[in-house]
């Protein structure tokens, strides 16, 4: 997220300089080598003390660790955002740091279930919805953070932190898990990748997801995510008990009714 | 299916002419307006009467009430194929029909959420695993259609029908009874579908399948569909509870193994 948003800035020359930092080297190195940042650092201290905006391209759990000493080592004027799939922890961190007024979290709906600067695209951006949360931040800083993404080619609109989470809960953390556990029942079914065809892959290409990102978000999980992926297991166990029974009636007002919901897009 | 493989041969100058029916007048004309065929006809005897390789691209219902006809209409050197993705109905029905010796099952694993002869592409078939069930049928017959599949860019493989079927079962009837009911539960908490990132929209694509050619294939279920719709069920019932006790463990453990699976193509 942060590579491709370093490249998008970069590449647009939206920013006097874009510092990057990373606590592995070898990924500031390439951040370096292919021109999406300016400088690099080893101490996100520098990167950030002199800083106007400072985008938390982050995991979950180090956003909200590194919030605060990064509130006490910017200048009182800059903004702090970030790229999270759960706000209220982030917002959360940003009022015990005391830079609620000038935090705006920031979710764009990007990115792949590849990870690091490799993965990186300079359009990763073009047409996403990037959720805002406003908070408590003044105009000043909002509208930095709106301008910084709709330069990149996103698509920015406001949220509150709560109703974002519950909205990801449902349309990316419950997806994300389903894939994991499709792929699960399949390898315990003894059947191997290569033998998917499109719809298959395309149902556990989310399965390839490094985890590490996932723990920390599901470690704030919402009972929404606990709710919803009991509702499906039960849609699974009916869906199971009319296709022994022969019900298609049944799978044919399933298959409508979610048929209709996906094509009023 | 027989849209893109239409266009294909025709494209290719693989087969002298090519004749297409369908039920519906409107995609015949669509067929022949975009050079798919050569021919149309109103009744599909007058399409099979004089073939040297008759494909029934049809729901597998279809297939099966069309096949008796069709072995008779044809003359004895004919090659009967299909599409499906249950080959046991279809061989049986080619074994009820008498035409076992000159019917080789076909299953190319291509193909999207959409239908009819609009959603055709020439290139649907490039690089797609396709799946031959021999069964009693001569050589001649299997090397006209390993040809055929092979000259529009497939990747014949033989298979048992009962192999094949069970195969499918899990890649390809599962994870789209999955996206529905995934689709299902979303609609349910009140999401519309444009609030989908890249993720949930891969996840839900499926859903938007015509439930009419699903029907067929459900309708001959194998329990092995039950089994895994049962084991994916409770599957997703262990990870509620997971993320219920923050057991960030077992979750790890899970998304490591599918990962991995996923991973390994």
């Amino acid at each position: 997220m942060g590579g491709s948003l370093a490249r998008a800035v970069t590449g647009r020359r939206m920013a006097e300089r874009v510092t990057g930092w990373s606590p592995d080297s070898g990924e500031r190195e390439a951040a370096l080598a292919a021109g999406a940042v300016d400088v690099t650092v080893r101490d996100w201290a520098e990167a950030v003390e002199d800083a106007d905006v400072v985008v938390l391209a982050v995991p979950l759990g180090a956003a909200v660790r590194l919030l605060p000493g990064v509130a006490d080592t910017t200048g009182p004027e800059a903004t702090l955002t970030d790229v999270t799939s759960l706000q209220r922890p982030v917002m959360e961190a940003a009022e015990r740091s005391g830079a609620a007024g000038r935090w705006v979290g920031a979710h764009p709906m990007a990115g792949a279930e590849s990870s690091g600067f490799s993965a990186s695209r300079p359009d990763l951006y073009d047409g996403a919805r990037v959720w805002l949360v406003a908070h408590e931040a003044t105009d000043h800083h909002i509208r930095g953070v709106e301008r910084l993404w709709r330069g990149v080619g996103g698509e920015p609109r406001s949220i509150g932190a709560d109703a974002h989470d519950r909205l990801m809960a449902l349309v990316s953390h419950l997806p994300q898990l389903v894939s994991n556990a499709l792929a699960s029942t399949l390898d315990g079914a003894g059947v191997t990748s290569d033998r998917l065809g499109p719809g298959g892959s395309d149902m556990t290409r989310l399965a390839a997801s490094d985890p590490s990102m996932w723990l920390d978000l599901l470690d704030h999980a919402s009972p929404v995510l606990i709710d919803a992926l009991r509702t499906l297991g039960t849609e699974l166990e009916e869906l199971a008990n009319f296709v022994e029974a022969g019900d298609m009636e049944a799978i044919d007002a399933l298959m409508r009714r979610s048929r209709a919901w996906r094509s009023d897009r």
